[in-house]
């Protein structure tokens, strides 16, 4: 798939990017340094920063320009995977295939890592060199990130997911805890990347919210049918995990074959939504399409 | 003492402006909202919203003027103190005479609660409607925010703690902890504060940095002056605690008279910094004489 390169060169960039902004791991707190290089240096794909590069593609403007909002974006979704592998929470000893950051520690330095990686990803923003973005637009990115982030966004989500472990959930609440849980920071991802620009109409804005959103549920109604069909090499996971925790599910509620088609719907709704950008918005639809593909 | 009615009313005004803020406790994710209330409004003292209305009005202007001020800081106090009292860190069941967060919920939502409510800190200073505060003060609000509370700031304070349990701290090294996990976040009290006017000069900035750190440290000693000396009835806590725990202070390091002595040392630097105030900032005098001569 054409995306791929694109995919990965955004990844070595970010990846570079965030080491560069990243507490240097040494002095006194060198331990609480390594566990947020460890939390967020840690092979991951970068979806969410490539979902910022190519919303900054699709406004004409270089990459660069998403720099401090890729980080940002990175951080926060890093920060919430190592408090969600704590044993309180979803008690995983591996991510990506490599002990999770409070096995690798201990859990006192990963509730403090996950903790310090979110004050940073506003910090990062606020100290944006970033000559396209002025005051008000890092305003709005703050803004965004943290309703995207907070009780109302990303944590209100984990909130109803931890709430609905052996609950029977409606589809519109599995919808509402998806779009709180992952959808909210994908819209972060390319809003953000949209303000980062200062080049964005709202009605641009708009139409990249209601993408994010559809990729975001799309994401997440692929990941449920990974869990039913792909195999635990593959995956990196245990397969079936969510459904041996009897947590409600796209597949569990609709069926395999019917989560495919609402899959396939939010993948039509978030294309048809960037219709009003020209064929710089390439990328974005083709990572849409890459989110829907995927194998793992 | 002439300060406590000023304590007191800061206390009030603070709980309710951090009520108005707070997520309103319904819908799916009502569990998380409860424990966020919980935490945030415990019949805390209020010291660090003190500060901040004492900076306003060392500046000649309305409290009103540091309300999201002193609701970011406060918030970002509480999810930290909840995080702090968690079993995998200080595994505290008690916390003013009533069960901990993680004790009276469980502790995934203790984690979750605390991580909302930081981002909410955030959020509180960006949706600020303070006519007083501009786009550019804001930014400068956020940036010192995310430093003083990230891992260089409070957080990373709090790993250095960690660590030094068992071991031997000099006393520069027992200072540079307490000056990151105390004293940052009362830092920002007062920079935040004054930013929130838009009136400090550079030199008034700067020296409210230096009360700051100087009454973080009293502050700190105070506290371990009191561990040693005070009843566990008054404390609402173990006394002797830190002791227990095989934790460097500064009696231990400095013996008690000591101890007192870099208190009144602290507390004079304090004082001594305020000098290009005026008596409008005799509040803040006080409050910085409160804070050593307390007993609880």
């Amino acid at each position: 798939m054409s995306v791929k390169p694109f995919i990965q060169s955004c990844q070595e960039r970010v990846n570079l990017a965030l080491q560069q902004r990243l507490p240097r791991p040494e002095g006194v707190a060198k331990r609480l340094y390594d566990a947020m290089h460890y939390g967020v240096l840690n092979g991951g794909k970068r979806l969410r920063p490539a979902l910022v590069y190519a919303t900054v593609k699709a406004l004409d403007c270089p990459l660069a320009v998403g720099d401090d909002a890729a980080c940002a974006v990175e951080m926060t979704h890093c920060y919430s995977l190592i408090h969600d592998d704590l044993p309180a929470m979803d008690d995983d000893d591996l991510r990506r295939g490599k002990p999770t950051c409070h096995i690798a520690f201990d859990e006192a330095t990963a509730i403090l890592a996950g903790d310090a990686l979110q004050a940073q990803a506003f910090e990062v923003i606020t100290n944006s060199q970033n000559s396209a973005t002025n005051s008000d637009n890092k305003l709005r990115m703050i803004a965004f990130l943290s309703k995207c982030s907070g009780s109302l966004g990303m944590i209100g989500g984990q909130a109803i997911d931890l709430a609905s472990v052996g609950q029977a959930l409606s589809l519109s609440e599995l919808k509402q805890m998806h779009t709180c849980k992952t959808g909210a920071l994908i819209n972060a991802c390319v809003t953000l990347g949209a303000l980062a620009t200062n080049r964005a109409s709202q009605a641009e804005l708009a139409a990249l919210s209601t993408f994010a959103i559809s990729i975001g549920l799309a994401f997440q109604i692929k990941d449920d049918i990974l869990d039913v069909e792909g195999d635990t090499q593959t995956l990196g996971k245990q397969q079936g995990a969510d459904l041996d925790l009897n947590k409600p599910t796209y597949t569990s509620l609709l069926g395999l074959e019917k989560a495919k088609e609402e899959a396939h719907r939010q993948h039509q709704k978030a294309i048809a939504a960037l219709d009003l950008f020209d064929d710089k918005a390439d990328t974005l639809r083709e990572l849409a399409t890459y989110i829907i593909e995927r194998n793992h």
